[in-house]
């Protein structure tokens, strides 16, 4: 499917090209240090270590903008506009310029304003959701709103300032894409979620309560990377609170986190984590600290986690391999079948109001409900002041449920306190390419299923590797997807995929 | 003792004061996240990690040289030369130009040669070792002293290269007074270890002998730890192979190691990474990453590690207040006195030749004929491949025994693989500073032994803190240690210690 890579030899590239690789991996090399270091804040470091870690990482950051950013960086991609490259330099030369262009364009003040701002807000909105009032964030949440708009203008004044920000996280795919899956995915999910909610199927959702000690659950996270085939001497696991993936194609180690009444969060947060380690390590190591050798974006990384926590961690195949492996660990749960592990994993909670406890099909509910309120915010057609009811509003039409409190509302989630607006549907993206790809591997892979029931994942890891892992960031989003899939990105596999499974589950 | 730190103010500062100030906290700064990236890649980081991290490492250190030599430091510095300054200003001036001039001296060509060798060199240095056959490793000797001897000359043509390359390590000690206090060191030991050996004295040394399991150790490595007061919100305690200390004045972390026939080492080791790590942690949090914000050079830092491991973990006191806590862990101790605690970590092993296995005594003359050898062959003054046999020659005339063979002789260690010549005496310096310092302790503060016994060592902090560690390297070393002790460094307080201590131990 892809050129070669033989016939892009580093030796035939004009001299700029070399150049301009060369600052390249410097300054990657610079964000790769940083990355260890933000490992290490968050696994490691002992409270006090705050004050010198953020100078470090303000540092390391500064430096790394300054190397981008200095004329020498433009030099050579002027020298490169009309240079006779390969497709593989071409790609780099693309995603070098586009990092270039945008550090650039917004000057130094405006992101030191921003991450003042943010680090305000973050505190603001932790006391606002611990006192349950909105009004206290909302002056920060209307400043960022501000400092972003103006950040977006910087950019490009001519185009939709969502637009703009969104590419600070999905850069090589088109908005009007996005929300057109994430129009499709509301239109589905609004009416199944429904039909759940007046389903009489009875799933066996008690299966898994009770207590499960965390020790016994972090020994039992391992024995499921060795089942699915993390390379532990290029990993590692921990625990944090908020569970991460952090590394490269040598080096990348995930977290997971454990409550005692929830051994099942910690399986899936640990596979998921799996999905995102697998991408990184599968990435060329000769490319290290080049776009060649770095992931697509956040979109492409979750439907890796994804993948592997829905497709396969939610799968009947995978729980008759992982379940006795289970049971040993906990005997409490000896007399549980793979069709009650099967329903425990998938049972849709239709009235949490929580995204982070949601299931497969709430999930994205809750991500569509905050992408819509924080576009309009950042288009000018909707005031802070009014999130909180519009907020409610769209939770009571979408799910069916009406949040009594900010706290379980709006307030819920960190991102708008770091002013990210733009980040949240990638989250959606990323599982809806996970179920299109997935489809794709199933229709080339002989017995897929009865292949992840023997715990033989050689074929899957392979096919995501050829498909996905090695290209880096050669191809743009939709391209990447067409090239595995032979489809356009859209929602369609997803919709396929939710109907066919929770129609069965829930008899609709 | 000092002058007022208020009547430093840096406002009076002269502008390119201001600005130097600001370059070096940002070089700094990049040196303390590779120290970051250098305990995660020894104590946490998995195998296959290696190539990301060398580059990582290798970069940082690039652009922290590129800025320390930079033409513009230059400037800055000869903007200063006769600037009225005050005596912190003068002192931070002094340290930045000693790196400037040093950095500036070197062509970056023999830096990297000088690194190439010592990959080279490690390799060789193992199978020599592994295969006991100096000849395998001595051609890479001979380069690293051809190249350090081309590195002394490119700093300073004029003066012994010994001294200039001992400057490296203990930029602000004069090699003549370590040599002096070398020489009454060999002069002192040599006769004592001697009448040691003559001596009939019967002394307790099989109480902790058994086995003592690694998790037992931990545990009692880490109570150790709150005993003599470790903050661990700034610190951490972890496992490497070979015990270090990482970190600064907000996180300072150290590591230990655990035989499970000795758990002495490990509460020694454990005990001498804590004094380095007390130094880094009070060192002035508002002065970090510039001069007065860090440590003074190896031999100090040395003294820090030794006083609470020699003078403080090698005492009666400590084991009067310890030995219960060791107990209980190890109940099959139950019946050891203090007295027998106290034989059995001072035993002298006068038949030992293994440095890092030695005793408080015989430590210091693996030190001095490896630093007479290393001083000899930088000097010219002996071969390369007459090494074994000058080596095997002084071991029988100062401590009586011989190798027979290199692997237990010359190349024991790994420090001249890495072309570490000058560093090998700061280890004995240190253990003499330790001295010298804890008799002015033991002046100062009333009791302090019975404070010691009593888990009270509020006095001794605070001594270290007021007289060493928050001075940062604000004075040249012997200034330091007449500032603290009221005379100059010299080995008279170590030699009256050990004379005193051994000779009742021993009887001689």
């Amino acid at each position: 499917m892809a050129t070669e890579a033989a016939a892009d030899d580093a030796t035939d590239a004009p001299e700029a090209y070399e150049d301009l690789l060369d600052r390249v991996r410097r300054w990657n090399t610079v964000g790769s240090a940083a990355g260890v270091l933000g490992w290490d804040q968050q696994v490691m470091m002992p409270e006090g270590g705050t004050p010198a870690r953020s100078k470090e990482l303000s540092t390391l950051s500064s430096i790394r903008h300054d190397m981008i950013t200095d004329d020498e960086t433009g030099d050579l991609l002027d020298a490169l506009d009309d240079a006779d490259l390969t497709d593989e330099q071409a790609a780099v030369v693309r995603e070098v310029r586009r990092d270039y262009e945008r550090g650039d364009a917004v000057p130094v003040e405006l992101v030191e304003e921003i991450s003042e701002t943010s680090s305000e807000a973050l505190q603001a909105w932790e006391e606002a959701r611990a006192e349950d009032e909105f009004e206290a964030f909302a002056p920060y949440l209307e400043k960022h709103v501000e400092l972003k708009r103006e950040y977006a203008e910087q950019i490009d004044p001519d185009r939709d300032p969502y637009e703009v920000l969104f590419e600070d996280y999905e850069p090589c795919l088109s908005i009007d894409r996005a929300e057109a899956i994430l129009d499709e995915l509301r239109e589905t999910l609004v009416p199944m979620i429904d039909a759940i909610r007046e389903s009489d199927a009875d799933l066996a959702v008690d299966t898994f309560e009770g207590t499960f000690p965390e020790d016994e659950q972090e020994a039992l996270s391992r024995e499921a990377l060795e089942l699915v085939g993390y390379d532990f001497d290029r990993g590692r696991l921990d625990v944090s609170s908020h569970p991460f993936t952090s590394g490269n194609q040598f080096d990348c180690r995930i977290t997971t986190r454990f409550d005692e009444s929830d051994p099942l969060g910690a399986v899936g947060s640990t596979i998921h984590e799996y999905g995102h380690a697998q991408y990184n390590l599968g990435l060329p190591r000769e490319a290290w600290a080049t776009p060649l050798g770095e992931s697509r974006d956040l979109s492409v990384h979750e439907s890796q986690s994804r993948l592997w926590e829905n497709h396969v961690g939610r799968s009947r195949a995978f729980w008759e391999l992982f379940l006795p492996t289970f049971q040993e660990r906990f005997p409490q749960t000896e007399d549980a079948t793979v069709e009650d592990a099967y329903e425990a994993v998938n049972q849709v909670y239709e009235d949490n109001l929580i995204r982070v406890e949601a299931d497969e099909l709430t999930y994205h509910l809750h991500i569509i409900v905050r992408f819509e309120i924080e576009r309009d915010l950042i288009r000018g057609d909707l005031a802070v002041e009014d999130v909180p009811e519009a907020w409610n509003d769209k939770y009571e039409e979408y799910l069916g449920i009406r949040p009594d409190t900010d706290s379980e509302g709006c307030l819920q989630d960190i991102h708008w306190s770091h002013g990210n607006f733009g980040y949240f549907p990638t989250y959606s993206l990323g599982s809806v390419m996970a179920a299109q790809l997935y489809e794709a591997a199933e229709e080339e892979i002989d017995g897929l299923d009865a292949k992840v029931a023997d715990g033989d994942f050689e074929d899957l890891q392979a096919w995501l590797g050829e498909n996905v892992h090695r290209h880096g960031s050669r191809y743009e989003t939709n391209e990447l997807v067409r090239q595995a899939t032979g489809d356009d990105f859209s929602a369609e596999a997803f919709t396929d995929y939710v109907e066919e499974k929770y129609g069965e589950l829930y008899g609709i």
